[in-house]
């Protein structure tokens, strides 16, 4: 039997458009069978985030204090008006019997894609394992693990 | 006699940079005997747009004409101040007799550019094909076409 | 002797946090053996840039002040208060010893990374080599010269 192809994603930004596109490509690729990693890094690690443990380092604390947390705070990168845009646009989506980032997102999971945590970026706001999503397929790994999957992935996006 | 070798954009980004950048690799691909497509969606989707027919949803007419209509009236991803960073920056690429990003749109079309507007997309927007540019190689299509096509393609990028 | 694979990166953007994860993915590749070329664009240019020398046209003029002049003078994508983001962020960085944008940059070039300045946007901002960082491996080149070395990559992105 043929090894799946592989399709690698890296979500640098955490903006709730940005996620979506990032979320539907990987479901959709999920969907035709190919094996999908999302290399969560910066902006995107917010999408993996459930709760702020307090830290020593006042820098470590206001920075992770000031980013979203979870899938459902992130705002738009246009238009996003304070949070009216995304609000507007999740609306919108209910009305239409869409589906917004957070599921997506779940959906994602549910399709068992492979989802690593960037280490660096972790490391350097000092966020900890048990501050994100629980989920199985959830690693905390380097770039180096992310760039061995893109190099052998028929499609590799940076988002 | 060798098949050409395939280039893919998703265009997601609405601005009039990206999108100058965009069309740029896509025609420079396509001068080079490559067969290119272009996935448009979410603000990408405006560059393709002609006209608004008003409709019954609010929200749909909201969006519909808050986002700029058209690939003359997109704005830069920094320093836009309000539309003079867009203008001044045609202003200078008309001095210099360089390509603006409608003189790189109709480039694209002129070379028989593969263009998909992202079905999704016009869906949740209340976006029909009547709205859109008249052009022959312009296809409604969903995000597994696209995958498709990326997955085959030597290059496949996300602007 | 195998050929070392080749990894290719578009940096269109000129932010501090997108520049980061640029050069740290460029690094990761080519410490791991892959052949790295970054092909710096629109305001990404702006990392290469140590001066301004003085030109005709007003626009030109106008257009170089305005943009920041090289890799530590850039701003962050998200929470860059007027600068306050990105000198809080390198704080942090520090703090925890890790690298700014700008030692990213320094170990690119000490890694002999291919550094290729768009040509047309060179041009278009009236910006001569001699504005640029001195660096054996830099070179200024069109889109074209971008395009066959991406077509050969195994990895291929846009920033």
């Amino acid at each position: 039997m043929a090894q799946p192809e592989k399709f690698s994603l890296i979500l640098f930004s955490g903006d709730f458009d940005k996620a979506m596109a990032a979320l539907t490509l990987a479901n959709g690729a999920a969907g035709e069978g190919m094996e999908v990693t999302i290399f969560f890094t910066f902006w995107g690690m917010n999408l993996l985030r459930t709760k702020v443990i307090k830290r020593e380092l006042f820098l470590e604390n206001l920075f992770k204090w000031m980013m979203p947390l979870g899938v459902d705070r992130i705002g738009l990168s246009k238009m996003n008006f304070l949070g009216i845009g995304p609000w507007l646009m999740k609306k919108l989506i209910r009305q239409k019997d869409g589906q917004t980032a957070a599921d997506l997102f779940k959906m994602a999971m549910d399709r068992n894609i492979r989802f690593i945590a960037c280490e660096a970026s972790l490391k350097l706001l000092g966020i900890t394992k048990e501050e994100l999503i629980p989920y199985k397929q959830l690693e905390i790994a380097g770039v180096d693990v992310f760039l061995k999957n893109a190099v052998q992935s028929k499609v590799a996006m940076f988002i």
